[in-house]
């Protein structure tokens, strides 16, 4: 609990439209994606940079916890204020696209300005921000950079960390600390975005973001192949990849996860099928998307893929795209609870990853439906059982930890773009040495000697 | 001095033929491309990591110092033992490419291996390694993470941190970590190997570097255009950029430096010209580098363009990259001696910058021919004086402070790829705040607490 007085000074520092400290507006910032809540003590709008650096540097000498908090979409808690204190929100007052620099391809833009809003922003104007993570709608800037959002189109254009090129932060104990430029080389001082960026929040608070923009490419044209079997379409992808061309995207869909797609939508999908993969290529030129889809289905051929077909227009390709998009929400037909990952290894270790799926799948006799991103390697792998059973539920712990293994042992990582944070803070030791973790720890007490910017998340 | 008990156990260690400790061989070791020298007390050269790590734990009990050393190509004085100690050396053992990994297409190399070595061995297999420093057919993939080395390319492909995936690194206490996996998409703890690139050595040792590899593009077409003015080119440059083609490259030679070039090789270039821009597209498809071409040449002649000439063939190509590619020698008519400095801005600034170097020039009347790499912003820019001439060096570095200053103000940075080392430690207070430098100083003591690994560089 906070004390009063600490409510009163945050009141006069804020004035009392920006704090909240009520049960019902604490509850409302107790959740974020992963279903777990953590209710805070407080909940204050900072107004400005100004105001991060005060909230901080007084919350610094009398040891209170601050939690950033972007739109609370995050898959791993990493939003949560599990050890109490103040959730810092940046969704009323710092939320602008500051500016898009047409000449220099770069936007500014404050830690809470949604995804989506920059990347329309930026498309009206003939520039690209590629970054997508599947809550491009509602997840914020601060967000993706805190936890170093990913999205469909990594295989390509990569990941958000590809594209901040500066960002200003505020150390836990108040200063203001400005890191990196508009230019795509700075090599002067240590590269501080480079470690903020996927630290979750546990080092500096982020108050700007400058972003690199790219030119929109003007074309784009999907396809999609069918394959006999998971592992064929696991050999396509990173054949595909290694034979010259680079899709935008290079997406699956394993049998498992189409069955649940046509029972929940009705779209006439293979269910026989091994897996699907959707594509999209582009570029400025008919010619070479062209090019580019010959190569990709001369590929998917030579792998075992029976059915190749292109869409004709946005349509069709909406279609085309329509089993991916609904992928998520149709595997409820497997179980009340999900355990969703989102483990990533090196593209040619897809089929074997898939194998090992399959068989602690078979072990535990549950469902592991599989999609996601596998142009980089990244699987979203769902373990679904009945909720309201704790045997299955139990069951479905033992099986992630299993999932994390497998994955770690063919060169893989716990996280591909959700992060640590609670919910896979006690699968830290399986993919990190005593040494590696003391770094961590060396690290984060440097930034923050009291501990109090969102402790506990990462397994620190 | 080292005392005669260290050198024995380092000795033993490492057996006989792997450490020097004889003025000769530690002369040999004392220099870079700085003409600064500093003698080490001992030059030892690690057979592998192990032997890395046995190295540091011995020298952090014992407080010695340790300066980690690729080819000692740099321009800042990096690798130079200023404060005496060890000089840690890759070249005689720990330069090996391990692997090319085609299926997941990234190379796996020890800190010592030539860049140029690398770029010949992927390209042979189709593959792609594009950070090519001018110091390329020398300095090692060690020196360019640690100095994050940038390249002609770096407009279309960016630099050294684009490319490393994974580190293997031993911190000063001998730990060995991990940092990163042969994966796009990694979230899981602190990003490690983002704080060591461009680390200079001063945070832990490298051992192993896996790098991104991209498919090798099929053709490649190259341009000139000259301008009358250097603004109008500087102009020409940020409005390609933006205009929805990005060139592998964008070169620019300023008046002097054409001058220079002439004089010295006579290859009927236009010494009457602002400025001269080179570049160079790539791609798979002939159309598609006619597009691009024909783009550049619009705006280019949009912008006060008056010849642009498209190579015909290779031998066409090589010619109109001579006067760039010569550029840096050329430009010894103008004094014996050049303080050679990498500074960069958003590209937008760059016809205001190269304004306020011409007034700088004008100011203290002396010669300050420009070029560089103008697609990315970072303009290679050379105070030269007579080196004899103590008044002469005295002005040049008034000059550089200006010359620095007048970056700064435009947004852009002290150093786009060579460093800060010791030669720019003195102008860290002009580009990074107080508070900027505390927090460096931090992380230098959460890696590095007894300060042992390259002390004094970056004005740490």
């Amino acid at each position: 609990m906070l004390e009063k007085k600490h409510i009163a000074h945050l009141t006069n520092l804020l004035t009392p439209q920006n704090i909240y400290s009520d049960k019902a507006h604490l509850l409302a910032y107790s959740y974020d994606a992963t279903r777990e809540h953590f209710e805070p003590d407080a909940v204050v709008f900072p107004r400005d940079e100004n105001d991060v650096s005060e909230i901080l540097k007084y919350c610094n000498e009398h040891k209170i916890i601050i939690v950033p908090r972007g739109a609370g979409s995050g898959f791993t808690g990493g939003a949560l204020p599990s050890s109490g204190g103040i959730v810092l929100a940046f969704e009323k007052h710092m939320n602008k696209l500051l500016e898009i620099d047409m000449q220099n391809m770069v936007a500014v833009v404050q830690p809470g300005l949604i995804n989506m809003d920059l990347q329309r922003a930026v498309e009206a104007v003939g520039l690209f921000y590629p970054p997508d993570p599947a809550s491009q709608e509602y997840s914020t800037i601060g967000g993706n950079v805190s936890e170093n959002a990913g999205g469909m189109r990594a295989a390509k254009y990569g990941i958000t960390k590809d594209y901040v090129m500066a960002m200003r932060a505020v150390l836990p104990n108040g200063d203001v600390i400005k890191a990196g430029k508009k230019t795509i080389k700075d090599v002067a001082g240590y590269n501080i975005s480079g470690i903020l960026i996927a630290s979750e929040g546990t080092l500096a608070v982020t108050t700007e973001v400058t972003l690199k923009l790219i030119p929109k490419p003007k074309l784009t044209k999907t396809a999609m192949g069918i394959f006999e079997s998971v592992s064929q379409a696991m050999e396509a992808v990173y054949k595909t990849m290694a034979s010259g061309v680079t899709p935008v995207a290079m997406e699956f869909l394993d049998n498992l996860t189409i069955r649940a797609v046509e029972q929940t939508f009705n779209k006439g999908l293979p269910v026989d099928a091994g897996a699907i993969l959707v594509t999209d290529v582009d570029g400025n030129l008919e010619d070479d998307l062209n090019f580019q889809m010959a190569q990709i289905e001369k590929v998917f051929r030579e792998n075992g893929c029976s059915t190749f077909q292109i869409a004709k227009d946005k349509d069709e390709a909406a279609d085309l795209w329509f089993a991916r998009r609904n992928a998520s929400p149709a595997l409820s037909i497997y179980g009340s609870k999900k355990l969703n990952e989102d483990v990533t290894v090196p593209r040619a270790a897809l089929p074997e990853l898939l194998e090992k799926f399959n068989a602690i799948a078979d072990k535990y006799n549950i469902n592991i439906p599989c999609f996601g991103h596998t142009g980089d390697g990244n699987v979203h792998t769902n373990v679904m059982v009945d909720g309201s059973d704790p045997e299955q539920v139990k069951i479905a712990y033992q099986a992630i930890e299993e999932v994390f293994q497998a994955t770690v042992d063919l060169g893989g990582t716990l996280s591909g773009e959700h992060g640590i944070g609670l919910a896979k803070a006690p699968y830290m030791h399986m993919a990190f040495s005593d040494e590696e973790m003391l770094l961590f720890k060396s690290i984060k007490k440097a930034f923050d000697p009291n501990n109090i910017l969102n402790p506990a998340k990462m397994g620190l």
